[in-house]
């Protein structure tokens, strides 16, 4: 694959991006590139031990931070970016997962969504050993001396563009313009739609995870830093209301939103015009189809908005290639490229 | 296994139940005996062809008839009965879905919940075809040609016991005595557990679906008669707040509520108290543990409450058999009764 | 008014309903009626002083007393009855708030609802002093020497009938049956209209409140025990889908659902309804002049169901008399009663 | 009261602010200003009779300009700002109303929230005559020839300041940096108290509307353009976490969330917090308190998020002036200001 051109780029601390939208890009990109790029981890890489409280070593805002933005030349409102992802790897032997005050699904998480006036849970950081031969993360209990050794699934929490209507969203925020929508669906071999909102597109992404569990229950994953490739390219004249996903086996539409039912609809109506708009399905025909095959995980109920996914198996779909069948191109050159390299 | 008690019974169309609680059992069987039934469909067998649209065949609140209740020996509040699934087979040649004004995810569902000023849906009969030599059902679109032949994955909407609190609540109301869960994982080779809130129990069950996809969005899935055994067992002194289910690689537990992410939490709390609990992990330990291993499949956003679902593989808990190890034990029994059937 | 029945009943501890529906009348009475009955407090009247702990002095599901049901002669399905307060007055010189424990609007609330894994809130008691001569109560902080003397404004959160669906549901529980709406609307001078789900009615009624906030963040009003007086009256052939109020002032729909904009969603369509229906509004000038005028206290935010009121003023819509007239009409019997008491 | 510094401003068509942060301040004030400001229309004055639909003559996004942001010297992130409302005038006679498609309390909302199936509302809007002299607007059914006359009261949907994270949001959405917040309570006489975010503050205000229901169920108020007088003040060092409002009879709290009950939650908690505060309750005391005083109208139930209001009457609560006594003192200056004028 001669004609890739490659970008590398590797933020320093004081070029992360804390938003979508409101900050300036960091390097200009052509569609077809593929980015090679370091994404710190959630915490800024500041959680290493035990003592390691969030509360203690981390100044808020700056949480979450994004590698990026890149400018996608030629991109403008109503297109769509498609992000391919070609790998993701730990660039550090240890991951950090915590619990954090008035943050999580099982707890009261006041002042700012549900409040109460119930004390917080105690905070606590847990370490895991990242082993990348043998692509495990092991998990430790804290009290106890119980351990086991997990899957490694590495995935991005946050990808995303600029918002519309001139807005910034921190990049703890997950909506419309993709951002913090924590779905392990985020892997290797996927690619991300994200619809375009302001010219240039103006991708970022971080926040990566060895594994997650679906709904991200306490808030946090097992974060890490992450050495990632994916290839960007532009569908022009092709709009896409909120963050799609793609992969050898299913198409997969996101919704953010509160309360978790409107993330619910937002995906399936989404996936409900998808099979009405490239898979020519009459709507409530794709309603009723969509009803028996739809797999639902809840992607996070602990982010300002909460995300879910609707997955559909290809193989029960009318034989159409979605977006032009620009997944399997991307497939094929993320081959060409691991091979070269 | 010739010690194991069998029970048949197939309801007349008088003696379905509509209720949990309120109604008086049509049997009473000991613990561990094996209970071969028959349930209707949650039509009442009424929707046959594309014409019988459900508002116009079907008279309310007559709808999701359920087979019971069976009064399980000594049973007591606080107990926990456990109902094996050993097989369920749709007893005719098709089954049926529809849409129905007001009901399900992707509308308005006024005046009961989510009301609005908007026109109702379309409303539409799907007639699938039930091939039960090839263990699949077919999908016709009503409008176009688009057919595909779909898996069967046989599973009960509904299961249940009388609720607490001297409770009768409609065959279409999941909450913490079980009642219309819809969830695909109760399937055959799945223990389901009930906490015990009356004496006797008073379990029914029905809503047969060949299958069904996660959220059940239109609110109707492919739904069967069918005939189905579970073995149904008695665990005295072991309470469970909410149903829970085992299969050979999960443990699972429910919630039911509005707005969808309390389902969820409940689910999630219910499963981490299980962790705490009958696996001896620290609360907080269960929380950072289930955070990265959860999956979280929705069951039904359909329905007067949601229904999520939690689930952990057992390969990653400490190796304690739950509730005494007595889904292997009623496994085993199945696989006997099955040979000697 | 020689001409008004009049019927006085006073339950025994024995004879409370703990449930709308499943319970079989203690009294037959005829449409227009005088009622005049003693309801116990929700504490079954256990709570007398601050060392009776909710969860210390009450068996569970032995809350919130009804008394009644009373059957209304010649009430079908699809009448409505019309329940008119006359007087509510506090029958002891104390009443009793608390906190409990997973109970309320400012705090998790599982298992059942809001589940989380945090403490719970303690529990605590205040004992209010009830003077029935300056019709007030006084509220004594129980930690440093505040106090103040409130305003008496006597309510009763609970009223409702049998419910549809052969249910029986807790008298904790509000819905389209009326129940446990706990709105400071439901005061003496209003008349409150009810759907008649089952033959005769089943009306109860109970919960007193010496006053509450809008919302009832703690769960718990200003409970007492009560005399209270009530004309029920039957409309025949007039259905009325969700509670209604009417007052010399206002006319009210309750909706009672989670989430919260559920509940509003539907007392607000209710209302929408109501004008387009006796009021002769066409539907979307009736959701424009709604928009305006609309007044819409929460009622409870801690219940099974939330409950929420939309009130509007009768001097902004078309001069019709709702459901013919018959608030006036029973206005003018209750002066009637008590001018000849 | 010869010592009130007066600014004016009115700001061109090309100068109005679209968010709540990223935009540049158009002037610089000192405390205790009084601001004499113009705010345009929701509409962008665009709406001027029956044909203008609001989808023909809008281009989104640029819906509900803010006049403003004004730089308060001094202000820094911890302290807050008082806004006191002198007076709201509108400055047309007349004003608009309009039904959105997916756009309201009582329909569908997607795709970016409540997402369904469903076809739209009718796109309708009305015209209101505004008379000035008998301070009324004057409501006309399209359909049929009902008409009357309301009250006028005139109030800002939208006031706040720039919101903390680096973050920009649309003048549409409510948060804790006050926004978009739509409850009639923001009328002449309030103090607003908003907590400072940033350098600045950035103080914008809009949204006009001649009266509103409690809910703002269609989505649209009686939009007018307003000339609008303030006086803004800085309180040093004194954090507001969520907006407050104060007037001589009440302390208010507003809560702005996803789902609805987290808007009621927020609201009620930051009041608890203000009684356990400055008022010196101990917080359960303060809770209970609360409970039975609260009075709690909705805002919005329209917006990106939903707003409540939680009230307590003054006269219940321990002799404390709020924030050192300013709404006192700001309502001294407005009544110089008015008889100077």
């Amino acid at each position: 694959m001669p004609d890739l051109e490659v970008v590398s780029y590797r933020p320093d601390p004081s070029e992360f991006a804390w938003t979508f939208g409101g900050v300036r890009p960091v390097r200009s990109i052509r569609p077809g590139t593929v980015l090679e790029v370091w994404t710190e981890d959630a915490f800024g890489g500041r959680v290493r031990g035990p003592d390691d409280l969030v509360t203690r070593v981390i100044e808020f805002p700056f949480v979450n931070p994004q590698t990026g933005p890149f400018y996608v030349e030629g991109a403008e409102p109503g297109d769509t970016i498609a992000v391919h992802f070609v790998s993701i790897m730990p660039s550090r032997d240890y991951a950090a997962s915590s619990t954090i005050p008035f943050f999580g699904a099982l707890t009261a998480t006041g002042p700012i969504h549900t409040a109460s006036l119930q004390d917080p849970l105690e905070e606590r950081v847990w370490i895991y050993e990242v082993d990348r031969a043998s692509w495990t993360v092991t998990y430790r209990a804290s009290r106890g001396d119980y351990s086991v050794v997990l899957p490694m699934d590495p995935m991005h929490g946050t990808v995303g563009v600029a918002p519309a209507s001139f807005e910034a969203r921190s990049s703890l925020v997950p909506d419309a313009h993709g951002g913090n929508m924590d779905t392990p669906e985020m892997r290797a071999g996927v690619t991300c739609y994200l619809g375009v909102k302001v010219e240039g597109a103006l991708l970022s992404l971080g926040d990566g995870h060895c594994r997650q569990g679906e709904g991200e229950s306490c808030g946090v994953a097992v974060e890490a830093a992450m050495d990632t490739v994916v290839i960007v390219d532009l569908i022009k004249g092709v709009a896409t209301p909120w963050p799609r996903l793609e992969s050898d086996d299913y198409i997969m539409s996101t919704g953010s939103a509160r309360p978790l039912e409107d993330a619910f609809r937002i995906s399936q109506v989404d996936l409900v015009g998808w099979l009405a708009g490239q898979y020519g399905l009459e709507l409530l025909d794709a309603y009723q189809l969509l009803t028996q095959v739809s797999e639902a995980p809840v992607a996070n109920v602990c982010d300002p908005n909460y995300t879910f996914v609707t997955k559909v198996r290809k193989q029960y779909l009318p034989s159409v290639a979605a977006y032009g069948g620009i997944h399997a191109q991307l497939r094929e050159q993320a081959s060409g490229y691991s091979s070269a390299r």
